[in-house]
């Protein structure tokens, strides 16, 4: 029983998604479905990567993703699957991968999808999810080997991923993600943060927000106050308890923060 | 592993759903169940005999598809089960199956569910969904045959789908479906249209909208500008690249589209 | 096949869902995953308690019932798993099982969660749903027994409910819970109210509404007018035909509903 999770920005509300796991079940009726999310911001790669890199390492090796976040669908971007860390990724050529595939490129293994003996027999223009994607998804569930699909490649586009700034007293970032809750997701990552930090004590500053400390969990802050964690994903977010910080600070992605040390 | 598709406009937020799964797992174990949708906006029939008409091709024959949306529950609109395209169908004999059935109905076969031995003990009078139509996609599923549900019927209440008007020069349309990119999804017919063109070049017009081509993909246009496409779904629709044409041109559903044949 | 539900306020937007779902099909690949709904408004106990005790009803006997709306999550809070009503139970000890396991306890066996060997070998302090709650709920999907997660406990946190009140002519109760189709629903149990109407006539009297009866469907009133009825979970319920009675009357949760009776 493979699992073939499914992340895309088509949203639940048409019949897209449902379309891609008709195709998927008709060719592998043993696929086991997950749903990562289809809430994606519409066309928003940055989005689509975070999420996945967020979910993938909770599942079993050999999952399979197929997520398609695809402005460019139509064009000359290329259609690729891969393996990495263990599983397998199927979608555009986009940097929709780069976060969950990481920097430690070694272990993978990528071909660009040119074999139409994988996809529906006629492809649309418009929705390779369900045309190219899907069916390339289900085969790969079915025990198709990788170079079955198309030659190889070892180029993937890159994800335009802000890369934050540690200087010796100083450091900056950005919001890269805001979530349901309305935490604020910055791209300063915990273990380079707290390696920086040197059990120095921060002081952090986003818009009208001061902050002098890290907490370790939202209920160490009384309701309806602002407080900085290191969210469970593993990069430093900035939080109310029980309530949005977002919509406390009208503040989304691209909003700086800047975190200075000082001495205990 | 019979697959069950569930379509309701009852939202996610609610119990509604989750009791009829419920319910149809208590009954057969081994029943797959997907999602189609539950954004279909409520009571609007026309949206969901869409959603339908857009996926159900897409799963492999056997498919039970259970539907319901119903602003007549608890009146005497009839419940239906019945097998059209190698395919089942569950649900209220409202209109909401016309579009997946389309016109040829002679593979069509279809029973009134009056038999309350595949209904729960029980059946409220407020939700059929789960006290009728729920236990008899899953007997359906079981492999119970569709007589056993009640008496043949013939006569589907038909769904007040609007016609195009296709005349020497000009044809006319209006917007059906607006999906969640804000794509302006017309009753334009895709192959009857370009029968219609024979090869002219085809001059649009949509509300403040003046188009003189129809692309083939969403790339072909620059970000943010209108195009028209013949969609995934077999209509010529309206987008906006990267875009949301219907908060551009602020028009939805009952939108008049008219088109005008002009010599190459 | 154990079919494991679940229930959160994560929303589908981001990976908090699909990565506890993960770990749960990492460690048991048989689960049957279900979705209650995770759209509960975030920290809404009352909310959650509605719509898992409005669903859990219809689930076959053995199905472990996952939830998790955790404002405190990382505090002094008690973890739980349980066995009530012939199903299974797991999540935090905030009253959130409440109303799905009524008010005879006799047949309650709970544990508190502390045996770590069950858990992620690492627990954050923000993410007891992938962390802690999700891995238990496989574990008990697996045959692992009650008593093995940790000392048994008798000592549920009640969820603050607020009891209508039965007077000899007058009864009054409140709104406890908005569905998507805006309906109101109220505290007032239907069996309770019939017992006390003892076949009277019953004025109702909400905001500015005033109706003189208690219907049994929603068709039959005519469309965008309001009705009283006991609606599908055994509530008495405001609602408008074919619109939304809370956007109507403009109330919410909390909005008081008296009840007069009335001679025949």
């Amino acid at each position: 029983m493979p699992i073939i999770t499914l992340l895309t920005d088509f949203g639940t509300q048409d019949h897209y998604v449902a379309a891609m796991k008709g195709i998927i079940l008709g060719l592998n009726p043993h696929a086991t479905l997950v749903d990562l999310s289809h809430d994606i911001p519409p066309q928003d790669i940055m989005a689509g990567a975070f999420v996945l890199a967020g979910a993938a390492p909770y599942f079993p090796p050999g999952t399979i993703h197929l997520a398609v976040v695809d402005p460019g669908v139509g064009s000359a971007r290329r259609a690729l699957a891969a393996r990495s860390r263990g599983q397998y990724w199927v979608g555009p050529d986009n940097g929709l991968f780069s976060l969950a595939w990481g920097s430690q490129a070694d272990d993978l293994a990528m071909v660009s999808l040119t074999e139409p003996a994988y996809f529906r027999p006629s492809v649309s223009d418009t929705f390779h999810g369900r045309d190219l994607f899907a069916p390339v998804a289900a085969h790969l569930s079915l025990g198709v080997a990788l170079a079955q699909f198309g030659p190889g490649v070892s180029d993937p586009t890159p994800l335009p991923f802000p890369e934050p700034e540690f200087g010796p007293a100083r450091a900056s970032g950005q919001v890269i993600f805001v979530d349901r809750f309305g935490n604020l997701v910055t791209n300063l990552k915990a273990s380079a943060l707290l390696i920086w930090l040197g059990g120095q004590v921060p002081r952090l500053r986003l818009a009208s927000l001061r902050l002098n400390q890290i907490c370790h969990t939202y209920a160490e802050a009384p309701p309806q106050t602002m407080l900085a964690l290191l969210g469970s994903h593993g990069y430093l977010e900035i939080a109310c308890a029980q309530g949005s910080a977002a919509r406390r600070l009208r503040v989304g992605p691209g909003a700086v923060i800047e975190v200075e040390k000082t001495e205990l």
